[in-house]
């Protein structure tokens, strides 16, 4: 750290960054979760820019599965608006390579992967918000019981676009019900994080079959006195993606997410 | 009604003056719902001076069910801010008047009772948030079904101050879990008029024994893919204060409240 002045704006872009370099050299290849505390994270889908534009579509026509918060121009491995030295091939920690719909290979870097008709996808993720209601004082049962946070594929179809087209996955966390209340009124104001919950209470009219089941991630203890509360979760798009079965794709590596420069209070709509 | 240009504020302040009018003239002595739509109304409290006070602080200290909208000056009956030729003793349908704690009259104006120690509260009342869901096309079961709001005492303590003590009690509307979480963004917007649900779902967790018998109003139906969502009631203050028996008071008969030429969107915080 150099000796010079460093102001909140420094501040601010240093946790981002020093996030990003240390999945960039290596050091972190695992979760990002608690990682540079109140800045945005990201899910992160590249795609061929043949595919790129109805996914694009696909995420303009479902925004609380698929809030965009940053896009690379074609080819550029760079999104200066999550972070000025932002290089999507090697800022993760792991990555996901597929093609034809198949797991190919889980490096944690993509520079050998990396195309010139290549489209990078950055859509919000709920980490992100869990910051905002944990400072309102709240409890996540998935951090208190450190593990992750648990999703569900439902029968709620996603609006189609293009090849996209799936059901809606969502993720849940157990509230009582004034805390439950006090959740849905912080979430609504990140809209660009999934925003408010979709659903709440009885999983059965959702589709989900057994909540001790999920999909995704790990099952969470509901007390007695709880209520399960279901976000769209951004395992939507990859899942969407996966089921189209493009010839080549990229996603993030489950828990593994791009670290932004941007303040998480940035994305507050009030 | 005059022959001169009528531009918008006009409109407004007749609509809520109009029904004023009508309550003062005695051509409306039931309910207030559905008049003046988009005007808030609100409950009345009318307290001796030596009373006021504790009964201000008891409001400041649970907003949720009592939230003052207007206040007159010690043995004033006007409340200019609500309406500017507003008198809050002949501008309800009708009025109950109560001495130790006993319903002795209710009659349609109180210009007999009227005293120069007297202080009228207005709390704003949720007839005006239910015009805020509606015109976000949610269903209200109790319009639907044409009868009172169902309205219950829970087992929650309001805060204490002076004399006034006693449970919370609340109004209900169920909905499905998709349209509960639309209604609370909806009613966190509106603080002045009980703001968002303090439960819903399990009726039981807030001390109430049997959904179908409300201790006020009238039971309405519950539709398996529904559940019910509570808000602070301002029938809490009435009840409070008629609990800690005053020597004198006087309050709003039952759905007959004060209109006030305040819009709703005035009193939305965002």
């Amino acid at each position: 750290m150099s000796m010079t002045a460093r102001h909140p704006l420094h501040e601010q872009l240093q946790a981002g960054r020093e996030a990003r370099l240390a999945c960039r050299t290596g050091q972190i290849t695992g979760t990002t979760a608690n990682l540079a505390s109140g800045h945005v994270q990201g899910n992160l889908a590249i795609l061929p820019e043949k595919l790129a534009a109805a996914f694009h579509r696909f995420c303009q026509l479902n925004p609380k599965p698929c809030p965009i918060i940053g896009i690379s121009e074609v080819g550029n491995p760079g999104i200066p608006s999550l972070g000025i030295d932002l290089d999507i091939r090697t800022d993760l920690p792991r990555y996901r390579v597929w093609r034809d719909g198949k797991l190919i290979e889980e490096p944690t870097d993509i520079v050998a992967h990396w195309r010139d008709d290549l489209v990078a996808f950055v859509i919000g993720c709920s980490f992100s918000f869990e910051h905002a209601l944990m400072a309102d004082g709240l409890t996540i049962r998935h951090i208190e019981q450190g593990c992750n946070v648990p999703m569900y594929r439902t029968n709620v179809p996603c609006a189609p676009a293009g090849p996209f087209a799936g059901p809606l996955v969502v993720s849940m966390r157990p509230f009582n019900p004034a805390d439950a209340i006090r959740a849905i009124q912080i979430t609504t104001r990140f809209p660009a994080v999934h925003g408010a919950p979709v659903h709440f209470g009885d999983a059965a009219q959702i589709g989900i079959r057994d909540i001790a089941k999920p999909d995704y991630g790990d099952a969470v203890t509901i007390r007695p006195d709880e209520v399960p509360v279901f976000w769209a979760c951004g395992v939507t798009p990859q899942s969407i993606i996966l089921q189209s079965r493009p010839d080549f794709a990229i996603t993030h590596a489950p828990g593994g997410m791009l670290v932004t420069d941007r303040r998480i209070s940035e994305f507050a709509i009030q």
